[in-house]
């Protein structure tokens, strides 16, 4: 517990202009190819970006000397083995220093990198991210936030945690509401996020100790941390306008994200079903395809692919398992913003600041907080 | 506490033919016109059902008279007073007796009609469902359950609670596995439902003790209860295939219902505007018209308009308050497939069974449970 981390990554970079990603190339279920190529059509679209790619030199090698773009902009850091999507979290915390997501996460520790992106074993992932990049002073749990298709203009809600964990208080849920309003700030550029605190319709349930509390919690602090509190929403404001930013437990969250994910993907599959149906509904399919591919853009969860670890010392970009070369470009895009904004630093004094309103800095973070407010 | 319903409304049908529903008139948003009209939609449809009509009789007459289909099939029950969608259920249970939705449930606790109806205020309906009928002996906490549109050969599956109560333990949600397992083989027709709990994905998070708990409750009553458990299902597994019942606590179930449907209603607008885009899109649209009407149908919420209040001496449809005559016509289908099923009788049964299984009928409900274990 000696160590700690004093000074943020982004202000380590030997180039202001330079943006480091470091990028573990193993975790996809399509293999290092589909990581290399989204890494590739990233570099095309963001002449700043660099990556630290982590993986078999062996395997790595031939796939980027066969993409231009990464000239010069790729590094390869040798990591001979990779965690698999059924390992368990606590034995790759004992035993996985040779992993690929290991070394990818070490990047950001040790300042090489202000970002990591993987597509592994969330749950591995998050253990590790814990404890190597440790959480930021003052952060009680670290959260998943994820971004959800809405009506909103920005095309895109703030849901968190998404899975994190499976329990909150109202000290964590508040804490959920100061992350997600600096992720809407930092990553929809939304100046003045509106923040929502997810709960049941009816009068009646309003019930749950911990969800009044939060909900009075979050309202007292709203002002001071920049962002307008609208109270309780429901599942329907998950897609809404009603607010920017949904806050709830990892239990509720990870299930909300599964059912609307599952529900978009039954519609799009029944969807394509009508269109096969007739000769004529084939025709109109044909005519209607850009408009069609216009809408699955919208609805498209690779392009909302990167569930972000919030509260820890280091932006940690969770893509699909599943995430082809789209899927990690996503990802990567939203990395390099979150690092441009220099989004982590900005989080961190968010939580300092509540913390010290709160009156808790002289408690169990007490000496961390102290660098935390000397940045 | 000590009026009993000893017999079950059903067995007191004059004809065993007839079956009789009675509609709360007054609670639709759309006014008591779309109930009249949805009234007659099921009399043509369906010729053994008869109606009980509850709401202001100068208002339901002239509405009731321009249907011929409802012609000796109607009886009208005045009742003045109407429960509005933001009335406190306390107040309506303390002042409601001369509301329609008082009076309609009024006839199913006198045995006059086997199903209630309702469009009303849910919160309402269910705390006077619940004082008014009683909960069937055994059961700790009545649940509802609703149909969600599903890749399974019946195209729906059942999920409960959807938002009874906030709260449910181990005992709560094996009583929800039984329930919805009786649901499913009386409303689908399903011989032996599969039954899943729903749960968070990752490994680490299997944590929730009542969860844990109730996954080998619901084991081991399976089988004595004529159904297969799956074991835990996911949030993507709600319009999935994995199962046919999906069972949670209702604080989980109503979000995860109401995300779900503000997810549908997005991708319906998205769509509806991708086919306003350009002239070329207008024409596939209409070329495409009787395919998108058929998708349409497949995840149009009316269509699986009627979440049921399981668990009580009586079975309660409550239909979305917004329904319209398409709406009301599902619920009532739904209500009438119930009552000629004898659903709440076997489900009764169910439920004294599995209590005496578990060796608890000697407790809180020892008396009750004797009656039921005489039908």
């Amino acid at each position: 517990m000696s160590q700690t981390v004093t000074t943020s990554p982004a202000l380590e970079t030997p180039q202001a202009e330079r943006i480091v990603i470091s990028v573990d190339a193993m975790g996809s279920d399509k293999g290092p190819a589909a990581v290399v190529a989204g890494c590739s059509r990233s570099a095309k679209e963001n002449k700043s970006t660099f990556f630290l790619l982590h993986g078999r030199k062996s395997e790595l090698e031939p796939l980027v000397a066969r993409k231009k773009s990464l000239r010069g902009r790729c590094t390869i850091v040798d990591a001979e083995d990779v965690v698999e999507m059924n390992d368990k979290p606590a034995q790759v915390m004992r035993t996985g220093k040779s992993t690929s997501m290991w070394s990818a996460l070490e990047s950001v520790r040790k300042g090489e990198a202000t970002v990591c992106v993987s597509c592994g074993n969330t749950g591995a992932l998050m253990a590790l991210s814990v404890i190597r990049l440790r959480k930021i002073p003052g952060v009680y749990r670290p959260a998943i936030g994820v971004l959800w298709p809405s009506r909103n203009p920005q095309g895109f809600n703030v849901m968190l945690d998404a899975g994190a964990d499976i329990r909150a208080d109202e000290r964590d849920l508040l804490q959920y509401a100061l992350m997600g309003a600096s992720y809407a700030r930092n990553g929809l550029n939304l100046e003045r996020p509106r923040v929502g605190l997810l709960n049941v319709g009816t009068e009646e349930f309003k019930g749950r100790a911990e969800i009044q509390a939060a909900n009075e919690l979050i309202a007292e602090n709203a002002d001071a941390a920049r962002f307008d509190y609208v109270g309780f929403v429901e599942g329907s404001d998950l897609p809404g306008k009603t607010c920017d930013v949904i806050v709830t437990d990892g239990f509720t969250g990870n299930i909300a994200l599964k059912t609307g994910e599952g529900t978009a993907s039954l519609i799009r599959d029944l969807l394509r079903e009508a269109f096969n149906y007739t000769p004529l509904s084939r025709l109109a399919a044909l005519l209607a395809y850009t408009s069609l591919k216009r809408l699955g853009r919208r609805i498209d969860p690779r392009q909302v692919n990167g569930g972000v670890f919030l509260g820890l010392n280091g932006t940690v970009v969770k893509s699909h398992g599943s995430a082809d070369a789209t899927g990690v470009a996503a990802a990567i895009k939203l990395a390099s913003q979150l690092a441009q904004s220099g989004f982590n630093e900005k989080l961190a004094a968010r939580i300092s600041a509540a913390t010290m309103l709160a009156g808790e800095s002289g408690q169990d973070h007490g000496d961390e907080t102290t660098d935390e407010a000397s940045k």
